[in-house]
C-alpha cells in the first residue's frame, strides 16, 4: 500500500466520521428527539454537514484523487477502490464546479421551501408555496448547468437517482404501461369491489408492532444489523451493511400500512444488510440508485406481499399477534390488499393505480423542465392528468400537487424511480423463475428465505458497483422492458376480478 | 462583549458541538444501535470524544481563560458568566496536569476492566477481576495525585462527584444512621411479612410501558423536552435543558421494577428539564453534583413514590391501564412497595435496607484507598460487612462484591452520593411541609405539581451555579443532618409495621 493510499484511507476515515454523526443525528430527529430538541440537533447537523462537504470539496481530496487516478497509482488499486477512486473524482469535479454562493443559497431556499410547502399543504393552498416552487425550480436549472454542463436537464436530473437513465427510455417505458395499464384499470373499475370494513375497525398499535417484527424477521430482516423506529412517515436509512435502520407508523384502523411499510422498508432494509461488507463507508457500499432500490422495495411489498401464497405460511400467526385477523378469512385479506381503486394520494394508492400516479408525475417534471410551463398554471396541469388517469378531481391542491414534499427540496427527477423499480421487479420476477421455478411454490412452502438469497446473491451484494442497467443485463440477459410487468399485472388482476 | 470574550463563546459552541454528538452516540448505542453497528459507534464516539478533550485542554482555550480571569475583563462578565469561567478554568488546570500518556491508558484500562468485569459477574468469579481492579486502584491514585495534589485521596474522589463534601461529614452522617437504623430494621424484620405472590404474575410489558408514560406526565417530566428509550439499565442523560432522555426496562413479572424506574428517573429529568435554560450547554447548566441530583430522583421515588397518598388519585387509572391491579387493593399495594426485606442486591432493595448497602460500599472505599487492604480480600470483607448488616452472606460474588459495575470504570466515591441524596431528601421534607403544609394532603389531592414547581425553585433551577452544601443551607436554614431522614423512616415504619 503506497504512503498516497493509505493517507487517502485515512483521510477518507475521518470524513466517515463526520457523514456517521450526520446520518445519527438526521436518525434521532426523526425517532426520539423532543419537539424543544430539535433545534440543537440541527445547530449539530449544519455544523458537520458543512464540515463534511468542507472536507469533500477540499483541494488536499481533490489532490490525492487526481495522483491516485493518475496511472502509476491507479493501476496498483483493486478493482474496488479503482471504483471507488472514479467515483469519488466524479463527484468531486461535479460538486467543485458549484460555486459555494450558490450552494449556500440552494440549502437555504431548500429549507425556506419545505416550511412554506409544509404550510401550504396544511392550508390546502398552492399559492403560498409557489414562489418557494419557483426558486427551487430556477436554483435546480442554474446548478445542473454547472454540474452536468452541455447535458439536457431534465436527462441530467434523471441521472442524478438512477444513473445511465434518460427520458428517452423512461418514455419508451411509461408508453408501453399506458398504452396496456388504462384499458386494464377501465375493465377492472367495470367490476363491483364492495368496500371491506372489517379493515377499518380497531387494530391495537402496540400488536401492530408486533406483527411487523413478525414480517421483518420472516423476509429476513436482520437484528443484529438492524433495529426500527417509530416515525410520521416510513423510511429506510444505514450507517452501514451493520447497521441498517427502518420506520414504521401504526394507525388504529388501518392496519395494512403498517403491513405493507414494514414489508416496503424491510426489502430497503434487507438490500443495504447484504452489501458486500467490504465495501462499508465507502462509495462502492450501499446502493446510489434510486430505482434500483425501490426494486427491492418493491418486490417484497408487491411481488411477494401481495402474492395470496405469502402470507399461507403466516397468516395463522398474523390472527395470532392481531386477533381481529381471526375474523377475516384469508380470502378477503387478499382481496383487500389487491383492491384497485382510483385514489388521490400516491402513497395510499393500489399497486397498478400507482403507476398512473407515477406517470404522472413524470410528465409534469418534463412539463417544467422542457416546457416551462409557468408555476401557476401547474396545479390545473395536475388536475387534468388525474382526470385523464383516474377519472377523478382533487377537491384541494393538498390532495392534488401538494402531497409530495419531493419537489419543495427539489428533488426533480425523483418520482421516475419508484415506477422504474416495479418495471425491474416484472423483470427480476422472470428471471427468478427461470432459476428457482414457481414463486407461488415457494411462497406458499415458507421458502421466502431462497428468494432472499437468490436477490442477496445477483443484486444487493454488488451495493454501487454495478449501475441498474448492468444488474438488469446481468440478471435478466436483455434489455430494460415493461412488457413483463404488464404481463404480471394482466394475469394478477385477470384472476382477481375475473376479467 | 469583548471580541475575547466573543472569540470564547465561539469556541465553547465549537467544543459543545462535539460534546452533543458524543452524547448522541452514547444514547443510541444503548437504545437503538444493533449489535454490529456498535463497533463503528464506539469509533466515532472515540474521535469526537478525543476531538473533545484536546479542545478542552489546548493552549488556545488556556489562554482564553486566563484572560477572562484576569481582573479588566474578568470585571466585565455577568455572574453566570464569572462562574463559568471559574469552573472551567478549575477544570482546565486539573485537567492539564494529568500527563497525556497517563490519561490514555487509564481509558484504554477503562475498557478492559469493564470487560473483564462483566466476564467476572457473568463467571461469579472475583479473580478474573481482581487483577483489573487493583490497576483501576493504582492508577486512580495516580491521577488523583496529579489533579489533587496534597489533598487526601478518598476525600479528593468524594470532592469529584460531590463538590465540598468530605469523609468527616459523612462518617458523621453515616454514623447516626447506623446507630438508629440498625435497630428499626431489626424490630421490622421481627414481624411478620408474608410474601404477595400478586406481584409476580404477568404484567404486559406494553401496558408497563403507558404506566411509565402516565407517570411521567403526572409528575411533571416534559414531553416535548424529554423522552423515553428502553435499555437494560435505566438511566438519565441530557443534551440540555430542552432535550432530556430517561430509559426503562420491562419486567414480564415484575411491574414494580418499571414503575419505581420511571419515577426515579424521571425525577433526574425533571431536575434537567427546570434548569435555568440561559444555564444550557455551559458549566452552569446542567446539575453536576451527583448527591444533589439522587436527592431529587429518589425524592420522588422515595418520598413521594412510596407513599401511599401519591397513589391515592392515580390508582383507578394504574388500574385500568395494567388490569392485574384492579385485583390487588391499595392498602397491598402500599405494603409490598415498602416490603422491608434484607436482600443482596443494592439495585433491588427498599428504602431503608438500602442505606446499608450504601455504608458497606463506603466503607469497602475507606477500606481500599486509606487502609490499603489488598484486592484480595475484599470479596471477605464484603461479605463480612453484609452479615454484620444485614445477616446474610451471598452465595457467590456475582450477588456480593461484583454487583455493581461502578469500580470496574473507576467511579470510586461515587457510592455514597445515592444515601447523601436521602439524607438531603429528609431535610428538603422537612424545609417542603413548612412552606406549603402536609405534603400527604397534597398528595391525596393531586396537587404533586406544587411540589415539582417548589422543587424547581428551591433546587433545579440552580442546575450547577449552587454546590450541593450552599443549596441546603439556602432551601433548610441549616448544616446537613441525617436526623430528619431518621425521623422519617421511624416514623413511616412505624406506622406500616405497628412497631
Amino acid at each position: 500500500m503506497s504512503k498516497l493510499f493509505e493517507d487517502f484511507k485515512e483521510y477518507l476515515n475521518r470524513m466517515n466520521q463526520y457523514g456517521h454523526v450526520c446520518t445519527l443525528l438526521y436518525w434521532d430527529m426523526k425517532t426520539a428527539a423532543p419537539k424543544l430538541g430539535q433545534a440543537a440537533h440541527v445547530e449539530a447537523l449544519t455544523h458537520f454537514s458543512s464540515e463534511s462537504f468542507a472536507m469533500s470539496t477540499s483541494e488536499e481530496l481533490g489532490g490525492m484523487l487526481d495522483s491516485l487516478a493518475g496511472p502509476e497509482e491507479f493501476e496498483e488499486l483493486t478493482d474496488t477502490w479503482k471504483f471507488i477512486v472514479k467515483r469519488m473524482k466524479k463527484d468531486f469535479d461535479r460538486n467543485r464546479r458549484i460555486p459555494g454562493e450558490l450552494y449556500r443559497t440552494f440549502v437555504k431556499a431548500q429549507a425556506e421551501s419545505g416550511n412554506a410547502w409544509e404550510e401550504a399543504k396544511e392550508a390546502a393552498d398552492f399559492s403560498v408555496f409557489a414562489p418557494h416552487l419557483q426558486k427551487m425550480i430556477d436554483l435546480t436549472r442554474e446548478i445542473t448547468g454547472y454540474t452536468d454542463p452541455g447535458k439536457e436537464i431534465y436527462d441530467a436530473l434523471l441521472d442524478q437517482y438512477e444513473e445511465g437513465m434518460d427520458s428517452a427510455t423512461i418514455d419508451r417505458l411509461f408508453g408501453e404501461l399506458k398504452k396496456e395499464l388504462i384499458p386494464l384499470v377501465q375493465a377492472i373499475f367495470a367490476k363491483d369491489q364492495p368496500e371491506n370494513q372489517a379493515f377499518s375497525r380497531y387494530f391495537d398499535p402496540d400488536a401492530q408492532k408486533k406483527v411487523q417484527d413478525m414480517l421483518l424477521s420472516y423476509i429476513g430482516f436482520r437484528r443484529d444489523a438492524g433495529s426500527v423506529g417509530e416515525t410520521e412517515h416510513p423510511f429506510t436509512l444505514n450507517f452501514s451493511s451493520k447497521d441498517v435502520r427502518v420506520t414504521n407508523h401504526y394507525y388504529e384502523n388501518d392496519p395494512l400500512s403498517a403491513i405493507f411499510s414494514a414489508i416496503h422498508e424491510g426489502g430497503h432494509g434487507i438490500f443495504e444488510q447484504n452489501v458486500n461488507p467490504q465495501y462499508d463507508n465507502t462509495r462502492a457500499g450501499s446502493c446510489d440508485y434510486m430505482g434500483l432500490h425501490e426494486s427491492q422495495s418493491r418486490f417484497y411489498e408487491n411481488i411477494l406481499g401481495r402474492n395470496k401464497n405469502f402470507w399461507i405460511p403466516i397468516y395463522d400467526k398474523l390472527g395470532e399477534l392481531l386477533p381481529p385477523f381471526r375474523e377475516i378469512s384469508l380470502e378477503d385479506f387478499y382481496r383487500e390488499i389487491n383492491h384497485v381503486k382510483n385514489s388521490f394520494i400516491r402513497v395510499n394508492a393500489d399497486e397498478v393505480t400507482y403507476c398512473f400516479h407515477i406517470i404522472l408525475r413524470y410528465e409534469m417534471e418534463k412539463a417544467i423542465f422542457r416546457d416551462q410551463v409557468p408555476v401557476e398554471e401547474l396545479p390545473a396541469l395536475w388536475n387534468q392528468k388525474m382526470q385523464e388517469y383516474l377519472q377523478i378531481t382533487p377537491a384541494n391542491d393538498a390532495e392534488g400537487i401538494l402531497q409530495d414534499m419531493h419537489w419543495s427540496d427539489g428533488s426533480f427527477g425523483y418520482f421516475p424511480s419508484y415506477l422504474l423499480g416495479s418495471i425491474y421487479d416484472g423483470m427480476f420476477l422472470d428471471a427468478l423463475r427461470k432459476e428457482l421455478g414457481d414463486v407461488d411454490v415457494l411462497l406458499k412452502e415458507g421458502r421466502i428465505g431462497e428468494i432472499t438469497r437468490w436477490l442477496n446473491e445477483k443484486i444487493h451484494w454488488y451495493g454501487s458497483t454495478r449501475k441498474p442497467k448492468e444488474v438488469i443485463s446481468a440478471v435478466c440477459g436483455r434489455e430494460i422492458s415493461a412488457e413483463p410487468l404488464i404481463r404480471y399485472f394482466k394475469e394478477k388482476y385477470t384472476e382477481i376480478y375475473g376479467l
